[in-house]
């Protein structure tokens, strides 16, 4: 499958990239709104996979250009650009292409961080929102650490959390997820059910900042 | 140590009841409104556990006789009785008992349960508030599912989540969580993040509600 990274730039768009490339078949495109940003990181996760004996062509594209070749358009970018993103590629988006949304909003303070909600529910429901008709928006990725996740050293052994209200959209992002090595798709509900998945974020940045023995961490549910 | 369980006739108080009285040595107060439901559930625990050769005493009081007798009070009362309960136990509070909270506020729609926050901020802090001065409330066993907890055949290998301002009460609070076998207490920082571990429960119950194979399921941070 074609998967486009908008954000590919970003801490979680590279760890993305990297393991679906490394782990998979899949085609990995990755979209910027500044497309030389785009083609210079794509030919670094080139290297780094070329480093490891995975000789696979990684592109960079504008993030329009990304999203049109792709069935999958993974939003990895800030939460306020979430809305924007899809509105900008809107023209693009074809019936069954999917969005999948990883982002969440936070606020930190002396204490350390907070789950930042949005007025409308949740940050995936911003997706959802801004979508055209016909095209599924899946939350997914929320609650995993980017450097652990572009580590390719790094096992993983964590879930990640999925969302959705289309079942058909739902299993394709849930498989994605499972390509990658250790990692375990867990169905946490509709979309109405984001808020309490995008939460985790910060629970796992306090957790961090708490555990001198936990960094980078994830979560398994068992 | 002698911990006194307010509404430790309900699930999550059978639990704590029955693991504390199992794998440790300290002394469980078994709380309720209704002194004879407390001793009447005391005595189902000591024959649960007497089934399993351990000779223990369990005895049931008034909530605000087991408080009186306990250094550490555990809340294992509903979201809205939280700061009421501390209120009619507030005089038999001496400094340096410490104060548990265990509860989370939920609502459930068609899609699943969705954390309720309070405008005190989360439900620990409605404890806080509602606390004599010189007794600390720390955030803890908000995320055990209350049936596993309760069968001492089962394995647990799971996190409870600690929360608190007062870092003596928190460490006091976090060895009698690993005083369970199978428990391990993570830190996630202050009261004021609080909300973010709330809200993990009402997420346990809908991934448990979405993936057959996730009953009665808890959380390890990795």
């Amino acid at each position: 499958m074609r998967i486009a990274l908008l954000g590919g730039t970003g801490d979680i768009g590279e760890g993305l990239a990297l393991r679906w490339a490394y782990h998979t078949n899949h085609e990995v495109l990755i979209g910027s709104r500044d497309v030389e940003k785009a083609r210079t990181k794509a030919g670094e996760y080139e290297t780094e996979l070329d480093s490891r004996g995975v000789d696979v062509k990684i592109k960079g594209f504008a993030n329009e250009m990304a999203a049109d070749r792709a069935k999958v358009i993974v939003l990895a970018v800030p939460p306020y650009h979430v809305a924007d993103t899809v509105s900008s590629i809107a023209d693009v988006l074809s019936d069954g292409d999917i969005l999948v949304s990883p982002a969440t909003g936070m606020k930190r303070d002396e204490d350390g961080f907070h789950y930042h909600r949005p007025g409308a529910g949740s940050v995936t429901q911003l997706a959802v929102d801004a979508a055209p008709d016909g095209v599924s928006v899946i939350g997914a990725f929320h609650n995993l650490a980017a450097g652990r996740l572009a580590n390719l050293d790094a096992d993983l052994g964590i879930d990640t959390l999925v969302v959705g209200d289309d079942d058909d959209a739902k299993e394709i992002v849930s498989d994605l997820a499972e390509g990658i090595d250790g990692l375990r798709a867990v169905d946490a509900g509709s979309i109405a059910n984001a808020a309490e998945v995008e939460s985790v974020t910060p629970l796992l940045i306090n957790v961090a900042m708490n555990n001198p023995g936990l960094h980078d961490l994830g979560i398994e549910f068992k």
